[in-house]
């Protein structure tokens, strides 16, 4: 439910009833909307609590139930299109947020080339797999924290933000000292316990959809991370699984109109896993921005086909930057 | 196999020899690349056909494997893009192809209202269908030929081509008479008998892709129709039946690069039933201009929440128009 | 809506009813239920007919809305199973109808060898295609009538029926003049014209699951049917399309309790076609039966790898028969 | 690649080996097949290192490559079925494992009336979730401990074994100190780390199949687990995703004869989950079983209408002892 406080009360007189409603064991979050102050029940509600009670605070003007379950996520409590703010740079707002990078960080030089080259381009985020998500455990999993150096030092080099991979809670700190961006994997979305855990770092979160998740499971997995008081989680369409054998999975164009109509988050686009073919790369990156995604990540890589893993989606330093140009004109 | 031709072979000496495979049960197909016939057999080869066979003809220079099982829809025997010319209107061109109209002819004045605003707009081709493929049989099943008439009458009043849907082998010969471009609906896209029936009218034929057709089904679809001798065949992605529930379907965007990636023939997007869902029609439109379509097919109504079929998924003139214009930016 | 008629009203007077319903374009079933007679109207009901007015005739004693789209597949109009005579056997009833032969009709040995064969095995109904669905058009299309002949005589020198598809409306009346039970293939299961032609001919009819088609658009194909007078529709899971490549299909075992819950129709199990490999036949066989089944349709040669068409789903005349044994002892 | 060591070689000389292999930084497995040791060396290979090389080691007599991705779970290193010793109780075995009882813990009192029921009806081993993985971070998350120590308390009261859910590594030692059996959710097939950390205990392991994995990702998470050099994992079918709205999900009973053929693992199928219809599960326990699953897993509840999660699919102790009933007549 969502109280609807009266014109005149303050922050401090909000804050308090903030505190009156946990200690009745609901939890709530406070916000403002139009100058007006709202509280969210979020949890705790039953059959015990008559919504009456709630129309009798003298604090509260009117009171508004939930229609859908991603409270905090969707836009019933917060209309407004979410801008998250990470440095001087913006995801959600005007300028279109480019992640670009490698799929496993390989080497020091490796970083260094290419995010001197994407930064060159126009990106404005540098991606990299320091921990990666094998499907086989006997493929290579990864260079762990001396790729996170590597990655940091080209990242602040080029004036670029980072984004990488955590995949354990063990690793959780480790991953949050050295990039701007921890980012949940689409075989982790439903990892609820690592959504609780990655929450509570406070710092932006890159939730990628599931492979076979619905935009209702998307959003309760952001709610699981924005329920613990971050609101910084920017969404990532990176394909779904169909029948269709050709390419590595369906990338959903839809999903960017659809979740930013369902939710006031972020909304941005991975081609590179949303196809697995590096010809197709560019030609969805159009696409999603034409739909209004809020930006791309891209795996680049100097030499693609030596990239350790997913050679395949990867596309060339070159290609990225005729790909670059291309969206400059569009928007 | 395809046989390449040696250059001086002319075009009677080329005719003789597919006169002389027909006679040995070959089926095949003449054609011309860069000033060379050739002429691709398509079906009749078996165990006892030897290759060395054809490389012994006096006419032949080199004989070639396919690759692809759809011999006549993918690039192995003709590498350039397709264009189709109906009329003064091409699809596969430059110009991009714009299908718009109502789900159902419903009426005179329907017709004429929408033909007359959609050319305006920026239309070349008036839709609408007659015949209804619905999925109850209790629900309106359309006009049948009183609509056809309407809708003939509606389109070349406004200089507009028309295109609807055949169901029925009994009415090919009625739709045929009324419309320029026949359609054949997603769930009949693996019907075989009509696919055959329909491509020796020599009409262009709109191929609409089936709800879980891998694009080498789609292919092999559009493969019946060119082996009658049919080349005009357009495809159409309309979004693929997947798991999600928000929307209708899942548009599959990336079907646009992968098709002009394996054929030669122009790929066309309908983002009306690709979603389902009225408001998410101009951006998969944007989306399927950007990712490089031949064309877009929509559905308008002047009043969508009347609409007798599809109203969840019919734009308004006023979008249209408005689509339209930020379309005309784009390209 | 549902018109429960009085206790006391014979078949004549209802009779009358439905002709008087029919004169206000009210199309309408009959049928009776413990005794007492019930009119379904089936379509033509609009803002105009009102229920009361129902209420109010004289003969009628309690109307009933229909809950379910498939009125008449639905059980809300036939609670008990239906049972399907065909000449001395049955379909639905306590034995298991068992469908047994060749993919494809290949030649009038082949045909007597395994009518033969899997009648003494058990099988009561012998299957065989002679107009063959096939994704390529350079794939064989059967014998066509050559191949019914040699059918019908194979069938009835074994005391078996025999079933095979129609896929175009012109060959509806040939196939009809040679087998007992007409199959409408997956590929056709939405071919609506088709349906209502079929369902014209009496015959009982074998309506496959399309391969990405919901219960409930299962179940409105054959409403299709049913809404021509012809009560005799048989269901045939044969396996669904999903992400998963190593089976052709995943075979939905699960359709056949839920199609149970949902209609009167009996429910058989094709699990060639379902799992698209042969070992997995008779476990999938067996499964089906389990979950009660009325029956399975088997794709069988007496030499699987020589098959024209479908050889790797193709199972022994050996294999059948350990099968057949197997399967006889569970029920 | 496996090498096949001669017969005269000892368990003490081939360990040797392995020794030398792992120093060589080869990781590898020692295993016996019809009294012959053989090595599998899992990881580590590379360019640098030679087939030829291993041919020329006195001790062995022969080496064979992998086919198959998945070594340890696949039947080239062990093609016999492998059957898991859980005290006295045997999975994979010639008894059928039956795993019962509620979704969530909820009381004491509960658990005892589940456990004493269904250890009556034949019931082998409990199951009961203390720690949820819940869709929404509102729904009821689990008793934690408290639960657990519900369990092992009713479970060694009526000689059951017991399993649960491990969502979290911070919770494994918890867990692992109260139950037989660690369950792997559907959600978590894919988190790679606690594969890795589960593994490690030794503790039999149940993997639940991902609601869009594939045979082969399947299998790759069990790989997972073996190499961590646990071989006790027991493979759980539990209903896939697919476009059908009606059911959960779509019970794949096919996964059971395929995954015997694939692997050596016993394999199980959760038929609650599996369908999300009460009335479903009884006929899909029959199937399974028909179809030659090692086991069972089935959400029983005493007044299932108040089960705190998954009620729908929560069948009473009275169904469940009449589905016993008549699955022991099947075996």
């Amino acid at each position: 439910m969502i109280l609807i406080l009266k014109k005149n009360i303050s922050k401090s007189e909000a804050e308090e009833l903030v505190a009156r409603l946990q200690w009745m064991n609901l939890q709530s979050m406070l916000s403002e909307e139009n100058g007006q102050f709202q509280i969210a029940i979020v949890s705790g509600e039953d059959a015990r609590v008559h919504p009456q009670h709630f129309l009798n605070l003298p604090q509260v003007e009117e009171i508004r139930p939930f229609n859908q379950k991603f409270k905090l996520a969707g836009r019933e409590l917060k209309s407004e299109r979410s801008i998250i703010q990470i440095k001087d740079c913006q995801i959600g707002g005007e300028k279109l947020a480019v992640m670009a990078g490698p799929c496993s960080i390989e080497s020091e030089e490796q970083m260094h080339t290419v995010a001197s080259f994407v930064a060159k381009a126009g990106a404005n985020i540098l991606r990299g797999g320091a921990f990666k998500p094998r499907t086989s455990p006997y493929d290579f999993q990864g260079l762990g924290e001396e790729g996170l150096r590597y990655m940091k030092q080209a990242a602040e080099k080029n004036h670029l933000l980072s984004v990488s991979e955590v995949m354990d809670p063990h690793h959780l700190d480790l991953v949050a000292s050295y990039v701007d961006i921890l980012q949940i994997g689409a075989r982790n979305m439903q990892n609820f316990s690592l959504l609780k855990e990655i929450g509570k770092t406070g710092k932006p979160i890159l939730l990628k959809r599931g492979l076979s998740a619905t935009y209702s499971e998307f959003l309760m997995a952001a709610e699981y991370i924005l329920q613990t008081g971050n609101p910084n989680v920017i969404l990532c369409e990176r394909g779904i699984r169909t029948f269709e054998p050709y390419a590595r999975n369906t990338l959903d164009i839809a999903a960017v109109p659809i979740l930013h109509e369902l939710s006031h988050l972020p909304v941005i686009v991975d081609p590179s896993h949303g196809t697995g073919i590096r010809k197709m790369v560019p030609p969805m990156a159009y696409a999603a921005v034409a739909a209004g995604a809020d930006g791309i990540m891209v795996e680049v890589h100097p030499d693609p086909d030596r990239s350790y893993s997913d050679a395949n989606q990867t596309i060339s330093l070159e290609t990225f930057s005729e790909m670059m140009n291309r969206i400059e004109r569009m928007i």
